[in-house]
């Protein structure tokens, strides 16, 4: 057992550069992923056709790789603490056009192609259907959005059926 | 203090709609962010003219209520530990268009205008200037980025002279 995590371990050691200069997590062309201290990296996923934000998810270090290898978006579920292949469920699998690291590689920007899928677990296409009014806050006034989809791309109850709701209070 | 402590505390609970009920959190019409546990959200930032994705960050409550009321970027820096009015010091100040919430209400898209600008600290205007190759990885190498961004904007050490660097090993 001691073996076989050692070996894992080892694995991604080879995989990714050690991070150890600033200079070059910054301006070197080696993958060095920060993890953060529950092993994760945020995710931005975008349409490729239309350039919305789909979703903001997390991938750990095998989420990571088999994105990469498999060319199809796999994250690791918060809600569920299992590894996520996106779509297994529903059928709406995404497909990786793009994936990309920002400049301190602690977060990640992936482009997919959902075809005329849908990837928010609510219905709607994308997970930020709600717009926030900007401008003065009224002391005594909740605030109050406005929908930017009208109408949702699937019954989530027909697709996920009797599988737990990921949202937490 | 104490008192003012707990004004700044009730300010904020009638800012946002207390978190009760999944449906309302994901089908309701009122803001009910969740802050994570060092009392942060992330945040997408992209561009309204390239759509293209600028930067990720994080916003604590008062960022929030500052984005949304001044209409321009603040996030809460997590290296510095202070609130960062994005664009003080190098002039790139980022002007809100848009600002959505996700489905269970955990992260913020944020559309911008930067004119011209730039978005990124080491000169880039994205922070997402490498692509990483997608495919089989081999066993005994490292992961070999593609630069996307080939020129900077602007010249860090002109406009952030003897500022700490923010990116962490």
């Amino acid at each position: 057992m001691q073996i076989a995590i050692l070996s894992i371990f080892h694995y991604f050691m080879r995989m990714f550069k050690k991070r150890e200069k600033v200079f070059e997590i910054e301006e070197g062309k080696f993958l060095s992923p920060k993890f953060n201290e529950e092993g994760l990296i945020p995710v931005i996923t975008t349409d490729c056709k239309t350039n919305e934000v789909l979703m903001h998810g997390f991938m750990n270090e095998e989420a990571l790789k088999k994105t990469i290898e498999n060319k199809e978006a796999y994250y690791w579920s918060r809600s569920r603490k299992s590894l996520w292949h996106k779509g297994k469920t529903s059928g709406f699998i995404q497909k990786v056009i793009d994936l990309r690291v920002d400049d301190d590689q602690d977060s990640l920007w992936m482009t997919v192609d959902i075809g005329s899928g849908a990837s928010c677990h609510v219905g709607y296409k994308s997970c930020f259907y709600r717009s926030i009014p900007l401008g003065k806050i009224e002391d005594s006034e909740k605030i109050e959005m406005n929908f930017k989809e009208k109408k949702k791309k699937f019954d989530p109850e027909k697709v996920y059926k009797d599988q737990p709701n990921p949202t937490k209070i």
